[in-house]
């Protein structure tokens, strides 16, 4: 029986996730692939490091971006495109003074986690998320998806970053993950 | 033979590190211990994530704390003292604006983690470093330690964070790590 598929239209901006979803002729023996990412990634608070960041202004968060085991030999390997299976994510904290670290260094310019803000993650696959670059995107926050409702896009913010591959941490050869002995 | 030990004072800030050593009368069967840690710890990069800071004044840099298995049970599981093994990694980076994110966000508002600045640690071991408050500091610029030519001074630093067990990152009940589904 011939199904339908649907034709994912990722607009999805770094801030927030909207996915539209529109039918188009399906293809018999062709399976239906989720419209987003729905579930989080078990496990993901044990990935490694890929590297941190702050933005400032509305967004006022710091976070870190954290890679599973085969984006991050991608990441150090400098291997782009990155394969499938890489997942990549990006949690973000609500951005405070710390004023226990501003009394130790004499002067107000310590800046630390607070509480959790959200959670996104760009999941490689590249024939179910064909048409956003191979990438399937999603923003959890307080442990729930945020799809429709959400005020942003994902894969448009990222299409900019298409020459390395959509992913804007760490990909640049100036910025590589790194560490001294790394 | 009675063998002369070492008593560590260890005095240290948290942007460098100064050890200062001098002889004390030793004990029989004890063992000399090491005046700081002068060894990187294996395998540091893929520790586990605790939390992510920015550091603006003269640091100007943008950094993580990671901690090795042990670390990161007692993290967990909110238990302090930290057992001896534990060890807290904190990397830093320059704190760099991000051109090509501030083009996406359409405002001057992206930091990102820049060239590596140097890394530090804390080595539990409650009776080699009893003299500073169970813990070994040490940090290495460009891989190599920095000891007695360092500008700066440890536990002096970690005194005040003597109720959460000399650590300042994450410690504190309201800042503990942590992140939605974790």
């Amino acid at each position: 029986m011939k199904r339908i598929t649907l034709l994912l239209v990722a607009v999805a901006t770094l801030a927030g996730v909207v996915f539209f979803s529109a039918p188009v002729s399906g293809h018999a023996d062709q399976e239906t692939g989720p419209v987003f990412v729905t579930k989080i990634p078990n496990g993901f608070r044990d990935w490694r490091l890929v590297s941190v960041a702050h933005e400032a202004g509305n967004l006022n968060d710091i976070r870190a971006v954290l890679g599973n085991d085969t984006a991050i030999k991608a990441y150090r390997e400098g291997k782009l495109p990155f394969p499938d299976g890489a997942i990549v994510a990006r949690l973000a904290w609500s951005y405070i003074p710390s004023e226990e670290n501003n009394k130790v260094f004499g002067r107000e310019q310590s800046f630390v986690a607070g509480s959790p803000v959200n959670v996104q993650f760009m999941v490689k696959d590249s024939k179910k998320y064909a048409a956003t670059g191979g990438w399937g995107f999603a923003q959890f926050t307080g442990g729930k998806p945020v799809n429709e409702a959400a005020a942003g896009a994902c894969f448009s913010c990222h299409e900019p970053a298409k020459a390395h591959d959509f992913v804007f941490t760490s990909t640049r050869p100036d910025l590589k993950i790194s560490h001294p002995t790394v």
